[in-house]
């Protein structure tokens, strides 16, 4: 996989933060330098990007500061000491507006930060801003919130996919090394698919979600957007506050390839370039499994179920008082999601539980299941509909399809960068067993190598 | 406290079985002869009541045999050894029809006894048969499924309180001296406080409902009906599948009467006279405490919502392909149970979260609390109004109102017979804290003496 080039990068465009963790301790770099590279490849980007809704450079660059003092007086952080990284605009931030991407809430300063931050903060990196969010994370596209669309670094036309929109085009532009995002139905790894980033939905409840704006509370999780998987395991092990488990070198035996169009119509050239990758990771390793086929559809309503009924309760207020400061889309979707009854939330909650019991025995034949994250590659800001093969389908439909199931099973999940299609990228999602974070990062960080 | 005795009495009228379990280790009784004593009580008072809905002789009198067979052979499975246990017919038995009060289940036979009736029969209990339960077990009142209405041994044209109507009128009126109930929002204490037994609410989850057709998952428990506190105990920890901890003999010190009228209107007789009761029991612990009235109401919705949601939930298919083969009251509740919406219901379970936490604090100030268990005495059957004090109020609100806000809490909580008002008995319901159901049946066994 060569590395082709967005039409605009900024300074960390494809770098590692291992390498600029050497860099800085080399005394070849400053964090104030590599902030001042952050904000200058933003102050360029941006405009055109629409990844940042919230930059603060006087609060960066004496984070940046205090960053380079303490590493002079020996006190090192680890791995992500010094380093610019950007926060999903649906984390709350005591330092930054934090908006969720609503008008609701357009000026909002929280009084505190989100236990996932505080983390972030402990472990020394340089908070630079605030990425866009589709408007309360509740929409896969990214292109509709306070703040506008955000734009896919390679075809800015294009939408970046959603929700975690900003982060993962701020990573794949090279604005800052790291981000953080947040995934409830594919949000972390839809974004990282269609902008050609490594995204990683941790296990469910892996990482607090204590200051995260809810979407869907059985369903919401947060998790790293990076240009390296190893990069990703490093703020993986800062977000979960713990280091990760060592895992034996062992190549993985059994990979499923889960039959094309399980979850969906699959464009034929991304599923191709898609296989050729995990045939080129895996071997003879994979092979197909058609297990998922009679579950898709079941889990796709039991998840949406969930979803709805959640997500209504956390607006229950706001769409009774001000209907109207809601995008008209989010507002529709909150309006189905009013209707969902409680017999069918109870219902819902016991299919969960009984895939998730179907999906442990699956993983007792396989180490991983693989597919692509997104079944088409991004389409143009506010299309709705997108032709894949013969048929006419819905955008945010297909964009999901490959992704929810894993947030309805908690499973860990990441998408790769496996190269692009027609110029834009495509991902891998490899998903591991219930709580294999650990063996699934290092097992891809050693496997994947970007080319 | 004086013996008063209903109209017509069984042979186990007022007996306790620990006198039962002498008899039959002294030789002078056996487990036959007490068979057939209860065969013959019911068969001379269940056309009155209308207490059992399913017997069979030759069965109980197996069991019986075996029983003493057991005895003669020096083999003693403990205190329930031999003795005529009737139950609930909305818990599984595999060897009687298990109709639910349902014409939806008319002659249907389980394939296999509940968990707790597995454990009533492994610890030597003769099982007599099963008794009335309002349909599905959704009515308080007693008198509504496919056997009719069961009948208050104190006056037959009253009605027994429900849902375990067959269980609390056959040990009121003797046929059997231990019965087996469920309480979904106070369906053991409801016909306890209003036919003169003790009926027991274990803490939620204590006891396994596994085999016991649902009402509300997260509602529903299952526990004794007895003449008394000890007998209760015993048939608990039978139950529970585990002996009580011993409890210190101290009496209590901090008795809370909850304000009259905390919970909605009380009648002055009946209030006057359970009163009286708890100052008798408890003398100066007993202390008046105002705090529940602010939460009365808020725990009554957040019951109602977890309670209809679930409910539906259980027979949604039933309310689309038979609607008219339900009870139409019951019917009607459920018609009413479909539209709890889903975001209703996540807000219910975050009530009802809120409120264990906040009884919480309130049992750091009270060893236990106290109130009459029903406000009014036994109405006529069929009757949906009653006058209480100035106001007509729906007899269903009525009988359930002290009681249901402990089903939400899930704390221990036991209702004793404590007198009559105009002839019918009535009920001082006693709640413990939270897993104390060991030490609340205790003390109340040494304190409460049956006159």
């Amino acid at each position: 996989m060569s590395l082709v080039k967005p039409t605009h990068t900024g300074y960390f465009f494809g770098l590692s933060i291992v390498t600029l963790a050497e860099r800085l301790r080399a005394g070849n770099v400053t964090s104030v330098e590599l902030t001042q590279a952050a904000l200058d490849s933003i102050e360029r980007l941006n405009p055109l990007l629409n990844a940042f809704v919230s930059v603060d450079a006087p609060v960066a660059l004496a984070l940046a500061r205090k960053a380079d003092a303490l590493l002079a007086q020996g006190q090192d952080l680890g791995p992500l000491h010094g380093i610019p990284v950007a926060v999903k605009d649906n984390i709350d931030t005591f330092d930054y507006v934090t908006t969720y991407g609503s008008a609701h809430f357009d000026g909002f300063q929280p009084d505190h930060d989100a236990l996932c931050v505080q983390r972030v903060r402990e472990a020394g990196a340089v908070i630079i801003g605030k990425t866009l969010t589709h408007e309360f994370a509740y929409g896969p596209t990214g292109d509709r919130s306070l703040q506008g669309a955000a734009r896919n670094p390679w075809d800015a036309r294009c939408i970046t996919g959603g929700s975690s929109a900003g982060s993962a085009a701020a990573v794949a532009s090279g604005m800052v090394p790291l981000a953080l995002g947040t995934d409830t139905g594919g949000s972390i790894r839809i974004p990282s698919a269609l902008c050609g980033t490594v995204g990683f939905k941790p296990s469910f409840a892996c990482v607090p979600v204590e200051g995260v704006f809810p979407l869907s509370s059985s369903l919401d999780h947060v998790g790293p957007i990076a240009n390296h998987v190893e990069d990703a395991r490093l703020l993986f092990e800062v977000l979960a506050g713990r280091a990760c488990a060592p895992a034996a070198n062992a190549q993985p035996l059994r990979v499923g390839w889960i039959t094309s169009g399980s979850f969906g119509p699959v464009d034929a050239e991304v599923n191709r370039q898609v296989y050729q990758a995990a045939q080129q990771l895996f071997g003879d390793a994979l092979q197909e499994t058609d297990e998922l086929q009679t579950m898709a559809a079941g889990m796709k309503d039991t998840l949406q179920t969930l979803q709805r009924a959640e997500a209504f309760e956390v607006h229950a207020e706001r769409m009774r008082d001000a209907p109207h400061t809601f995008d008209p889309e989010v507002r529709e979707r909150l309006e189905v999601s009013r209707e969902v009854k409680g017999w069918q939330y109870i219902r819902a909650q016991a299919s969960q539980a009984q895939y998730k019991a179907a999906m442990a025995r699956l993983f007792e034949r396989y180490d991983l299941l693989v597919s692509p994250s997104v079944p088409i590659t991004a389409t143009e800001v506010n299309a709705r509909e997108v032709r894949v093969g013969e048929q006419d389908i819905d955008v945010r439909a297909a964009v999901l399809s490959h992704t929810s199931a894993w947030n309805l099973i908690g499973l860990p999940s990441i998408s790769l960068p496996v190269g692009h299609v027609r110029g834009m990228p495509v991902g891998l999602q490899v998903i591991g067993a219930a709580g294999e974070d650990d063996r699934l990062l290092q097992v891809m960080s050693r496997l994947f190598v970007r080319g």
